[in-house]
């Protein structure tokens, strides 16, 4: 098989698509995915005896029980990820609105419409809701995906792609709108890369090496999400009660994410008073403490944190912690450790909180809250196609507008550039 | 010398330095630009002496008169980049503006603040105001910048970027705020493309080989801008002195820029009576036809257009004319061959105007007006970095606020996430 030719066919098909797609109206966008909806529903024998196959490999691979379980569909996911989809059609649709329009001094009319981003590829791991979850999100804002998913969901996203793309084709979708790259192999992704004239922007979803292999190779726009090394810090103000409230909802809620907690600051001047009954609610919690010397002299039997425990992301129940001597002292280190993702200060400081606000450089900064709401859903956005942590094009959680671009469109009466 | 330590070097400059000028307010940097703005008239003696070598260096190297032109700097043009740089003194601040702001169901208020993107990379050709413009207006959205021009005009760059560094820093920027690459090796480019730790973006701006170089080869985000192969497509109701108008103005107003007009496309049933009055104000205007074989027929004397015309961006007085028996032909045509530039319909008829906007994918689509306005002063930005055809982050002229990102900035009372 010619892969590379394969995806090309893929993605010119896609590009014509785009053309069509571009100027479908809400309506048929909502048929389209209620019909998905239904048939994910209709069809789920099929969905589950091609996930069995997947699990049972990933049984045969020696995967692990939490990844086992990330794979995994059965009926109340599957009704899950069928209301997904409901969920989408009921979005407002980005597409057409006008962002502002003016008239400049010769009369000319000049408006900025939102108009479809073009072909998207997504490129992700594991989980196969994102490939439902990732196509409602494309299409309804007028776009077509290219999905390429990983090779331990490809029978369980083989099944869901095929269901929902016959659903979204017989509701007058056109075809090539959804389509899903079916082999696994590396060369495809390199191909993908690099197809600027039929793929618009490609947005990799997954762990750190899967997303730095597009940023480097890619030259198609990509919008990088992904890693977070988020930060707490604590300052001298802080109350001690929403302080541990936010360090164990940030770390221990759902510790395999990108919003969790991994490094912990605490000023200095509340530390003795404050780490003995933080250690306390942590150890309820089974989180493990790596720390700084300081921190290790009033928490004698914690493990002593290395240079490179500030750096990681440890997606797991394990905080770094460190104390620092004044709230410059915290942002120079979440400055030349964080990963701009979601960093937070628990304060009653005026000065302090507007301080940390300005100087802090990430996507999204908190006072007196915890990380984990970096989220679309939890920003009232609906959805997310991902959490960006570039600074072109979108930047946070990423909502349905996000998949969208402006076209300037100009009202004359004939006028010439003088 | 190691380019690329140099290159390193500079870059991480650039990086420390982006984390103070992301603090600074509108007056310091205002009063650096007009300190910039004078420190160029006062020494303007060494920018001409500079210069001048540039100069004889091109006429060494059989440097056509056109791009002497572009190169050359004498009192008046320094005059006038001056200029500009109060202008852009003048112009409103995008940094700190809240886009929006709401609150959640739990009470977390969120809102979204522009903040600059932090380092940026230019890397243009020939014309040394870029030098400066690029500065201004990076300084001016709180971002430093790496300048990188080319060769021809190196002793001009050195010149106008010490004059003008200085300035800004003696004003209370910090030092690194502005700085270029010394040489012009291509190395300093390939290491400038792949410094995604050190630079936040990279604009390209010059022909068409330099910006694909940096789209196919850059790691660091991109934003392109460029090729224009623009078209107009003159529908049959359209008003025939308005058509010849908006023609020769997008012809030959400036020939050498990408919002000129590139290929005329004609409706077939007015073809035989607009052609020859067409022809007669293009002859008076020196502009060349190369037409299909329908326009041949009826303009027996012009050179036969081959498919290479329809791809073609002149820049030159010769344009492209192609006649087509439908609207609908002439968007599949743009579609085709257009570089989702500047595209213009000039018609009288409601409905094709509608469906000309609606389906043209294009940065700026025009109705009865001249592609030549498709320009970040002429849209009322008040300057522009360039204009984009891509459709990440930007899309069109580029102003202040697309050098810009934002940060989404949370007030909470303790709240976690259930």
């Amino acid at each position: 098989m010619d892969i590379k030719q394969y995806v090309i066919d893929k993605a010119s098909l896609a590009r014509a698509a785009a053309r069509k797609m571009s100027i479908i109206d809400t309506n048929t966008k909502n048929r389209a995915l209620n019909a998905m909806a239904e048939a994910l529903i209709k069809n789920q024998d099929i969905i589950i005896s091609a996930n069995s196959k997947d699990m049972e490999n990933g049984k045969k691979n020696g995967t692990s029980e939490a990844m086992l379980d990330r794979l995994l569909l059965n009926e109340k996911r599957i009704k899950e990820i069928s209301n997904s989809l409901k969920d989408v059609a009921l979005l407002k649709d980005p597409i057409g609105k006008v962002d502002r329009m003016w008239k400049i001094e010769n009369g000319l009319q000049i408006g900025q419409i939102k108009v479809p981003l073009g072909v998207i590829g997504m490129i992700y791991e594991s989980r196969p809701n994102v490939t439902v979850d990732a196509a409602a999100l494309c299409i309804k804002s007028g776009n077509c995906v290219i999905l390429r998913g990983g090779s331990d969901a490809i029978n369980s996203n083989i099944a869901l792609s095929n269901i929902i793309t016959e659903a979204a084709i017989s509701s007058g979708l056109p075809k090539g709108c959804i389509q899903l790259l079916e082999v696994t192999d590396r060369e495809a992704v390199n191909v993908m890369m690099k197809l600027n004239r039929y793929i618009d922007v490609l947005i990799p979803r997954g762990g750190a090496s899967l997303i730095n292999n597009v940023v480097k190779n890619a030259s198609v726009p990509v919008i990088q999400t992904g890693v977070g090394n988020c930060h707490i810090f604590v300052d001298e103000s802080a109350d001690f009660k929403i302080a541990k409230d936010i360090i164990i909802n940030a770390k221990v809620q759902r510790p395999g994410v990108c919003n969790a907690l991994e490094t912990l600051l605490i000023h200095e001047s509340i530390s003795e008073k404050f780490l003995p009954e933080l250690k306390k609610v942590l150890d309820d919690n089974k989180v493990k403490i790596k720390g700084c010397i300081k921190t290790k002299n009033i928490l004698p039997n914690i493990e002593l944190a290395s240079e490179d425990d500030w750096k990681n992301e440890y997606l797991d129940l394990i905080l770094a912690v460190k104390i620092v001597s004044s709230i410059d002292e915290s942002i120079d280190h979440i400055y030349k450790y964080g990963t701009k993702h979601s960093e937070a200060i628990i304060t009653n400081d005026y000065n302090n909180s507007q301080k940390f606000l300005n100087e802090v450089d990430a996507a999204a900064v908190y006072v007196n809250a915890s990380t984990r709401f970096t989220d679309g859903s939890q920003f009232g956005f609906g959805a997310e196609i991902g959490i960006s942590t570039q600074k072109l094009h979108a930047r946070g959680p990423m909502a349905l507008e996000n998949l969208t671009t402006i076209k300037s469109i100009i009202y004359g009466q004939g006028q010439i550039r003088k």
